[in-house]
């Protein structure tokens, strides 16, 4: 089973050319992840050739953090297009993610919450109240949570901590992370954008990433 | 001068029927605000329309909270449509805010940061770091802040600190604020949403909120 999450962050190409690359690097990958940059740029329509082009699982990566009312509305909007969508922890539960999470629910659709991010700033507030943002997880109790590759100690700290959660983790490849490193601290699942979809091969490059995955769980079990 | 900025929230309503409140609305207002459910029901086409309906300074809050990359893509798609931008102060600058800062000024669009939200859970993490998210908010110096009419303690910190910038107040209304409370506290506008789209005149009660906001600056010149 892949292990791979594929972002598609367009900069202004046709949404033929994403619905092609999707085609062409489908059978590599677990899902699929857009964010409002694609949504901005093609609406709900681009989500349905998405899927056409590559039928896998799609989350819809918004980074929600807004009060209930909006952000239950913004998913409602993405019913029948996405799988799953991500939110914000920060935002915290009573007013935000409990409703959130029941509406979510009663579309069938997951949701993901974010732990940690992948850039430097991250260290700036969210980290430093990590052990808060881990009891608005606690409570809202998602299906998944996002935790960067380039900061493996976060992965580690929420399997320590047994968060039952699939976790996907960002920042693999341009961001900085090695293909693999994620998986070999305990992630489920690592998003690759770029070093994929900006590759000379897109097909070639999701191939190498899920042989370093495959390596990755191999050490792992060798080590265990 | 109007200090009321009303936020336009569909709830799968035509895009002509918010036009044509805006329209009505729109010598009562400084400015509209629109967010993540109007850009995914009309698009960027919404927000012409909405401009042809009310020439008004207007908001996109989209509440960014993601790598800079990402944010920067979103906001230039929105180049020519909005006025400012909102984002949460919460990601930090490094690697976020202080990149989206950059393209911001160079598209001539103004930054507006997150400081609190107006629901309950952003007393569950959010405010509890706020010393840090205020150091974010010394860094990127952006051009507007939201503080929540529901926690006018907030807003009086931020003037206590001495941030310079224009303070939006969201909360007001629906969210159980009274009109003026925020302004009353040190904020430099009211958002306004649901008290005035939902309301049987909507004019009427935009009319009422801007007495309110007069009575309260009167008020507070008598007392200081």
């Amino acid at each position: 089973m892949s292990r791979l999450v594929i972002a598609i962050d367009p900069e202004g190409e046709p949404l033929e050319q994403w619905a092609k690359l999707a085609s062409q690097v489908c059978e590599e990958a677990w899902g699929l992840k857009v964010g409002l940059p694609f949504l901005l740029s093609y609406g709900l329509r681009g989500l349905g050739e998405l899927r056409r082009a590559c039928d896998k699982f799609v989350i819809a990566d918004l980074k929600l953090a807004d009060i209930a009312p909006v952000m239950k509305s913004s998913a409602a909007l993405l019913r029948g297009y996405v799988d799953a969508v991500i939110a914000h922890s920060f935002v915290g539960y009573a007013g935000a993610l409990d409703e959130l999470k029941e509406a979510l629910e009663a579309m069938e659709m997951k949701l993901i919450l974010v732990a940690s991010m992948s850039h430097r700033g991250s260290e700036e507030v969210i980290d430093p109240s990590i052990e808060r943002v881990m009891e608005v997880i606690r409570r809202a109790d998602p299906w998944g949570l996002v935790a960067p590759a380039t900061r493996p100690q976060i992965i580690r700290l929420l399997r320590e901590r047994s968060f039952p959660q699939k976790i996907f983790s960002p920042g693999v490849g341009a961001q900085g992370a090695p293909p693999g490193s994620a998986i070999a601290a305990g992630a489920d699942y690592e998003i690759v954008g770029r070093s994929i979809t900006r590759a000379p091969d897109p097909l070639a490059a999701a191939r190498a990433i899920n042989l370093a995955h495959r390596r990755a769980l191999e050490s792992g079990r060798g080590a265990g």
